[in-house]
């Protein structure tokens, strides 16, 4: 019988790492300009952008089946955004604390209960971006509350699962960590990974 | 009664864009240093990555319910990655174009029926990242055939949709395109989205 998972395993060479030198570097990003030798053997130059924090992404889902979202405007492409509470935790932060902070200062909510629910690379051939996504379940008002940044002018809603995934399912959200998101507790909610009273609710 | 999607609307002001510096530039990227006005009227610096190209996934789905996957060493995170067939599209091509294209070169296929089933934005507070996601049906051996480029040493892999689903659910595939295109296969399947034989072929 043929080894569950077996074609996972990898071929070939790995990319070997030359000389680099930093061209840009900002509180958040640091891109530098690398000499490397492709699998193929074939020498190449790579521009890269590394990512000082790990982006974390928060499923906060209340006990009705409803979720709460953050509007804002994004620079890098200009447009009005709802998104699931988001936000950066530098590496010597455990990103769980991250987490619980994003959401309080975002959304002013706190949560009982957490689960790590996925940890994705977010653009692997130009970035080394990584993400962490929880989801919160046991919705309370946080001590301290709603606090964004100096540049964050955050709006709230809090919607029905199921019409925030419709929402993204046609395009009218785009952001692809809450898009990811909202189709994982959709998939945990489908395949009995959530308690069922609360599934029912997210579904119905 | 509420209209449904009237909380998607936009509060607040724009980002506000200053004068601009190129401070990188790649064939893939271009980073640039500029001068902003926050929402909450702050000034700020925005180091943004734009992107040359649109990211296109192909979820490639044989009659079977199997699907095609192709495995490559990642230069920015150094790991082996197991993903959908991706590429990227240059502005003045059509998406649909590019997305041929990248399936004959990575995977020799060639398909009859091609839907868009997926729009995001990657990772828009540093970049201008933007992607779009295929679903491709009634595949055939392409003509031309696999034709990697000349820094890719490609392997494939045919594996039913759920292994493939489960691999990305427990964190061994973490390319985020792929976790968000077989997490949408799952909710089409599900929702009626697609052929019943078909649906029953991936989820069984």
């Amino acid at each position: 019988m043929r080894s569950k998972f077996a074609w996972l395993r990898p071929h070939g060479q790995p990319w070997k790492r030359g000389a680099d030198r930093t061209v840009f570097e900002s509180a958040w990003i640091q891109v530098t300009d690398q000499v490397a030798i492709a699998p193929t053997g074939r020498p190449a130059k790579y521009g890269m952008v590394g990512f000082k924090n790990l982006a974390i992404a928060i499923l906060p889902i209340h006990e009705d089946g409803s979720i709460t979202l953050v509007g804002q405007y994004r620079f890098p492409l200009g447009d009005y955004s709802w998104e699931l509470p988001e936000g950066g935790s530098p590496v010597d932060e455990h990103p769980l604390d991250g987490a619980r902070r994003e959401l309080a200062e975002e959304t002013g909510l706190a949560a009982a209960e957490w689960r790590e629910v996925m940890r994705t690379q977010l653009s692997n051939s130009v970035t080394d971006e990584r993400m962490i996504g929880y989801l919160a379940t046991g919705l309370s008002e946080a001590q301290g509350g709603h606090a964004p940044d100096e540049t964050e002018a955050i709006a709230l809603a809090r919607v029905p699962f199921r019409e925030a995934l419709e929402a993204a399912m046609t395009g009218r959200i785009q952001d692809m960590l809450t898009v990811a998101m909202l189709l994982k507790g959709y998939h945990m909610a489908r395949e009995g990974a959530l308690a069922g009273a609360l599934a029912r609710a997210m579904l119905e």
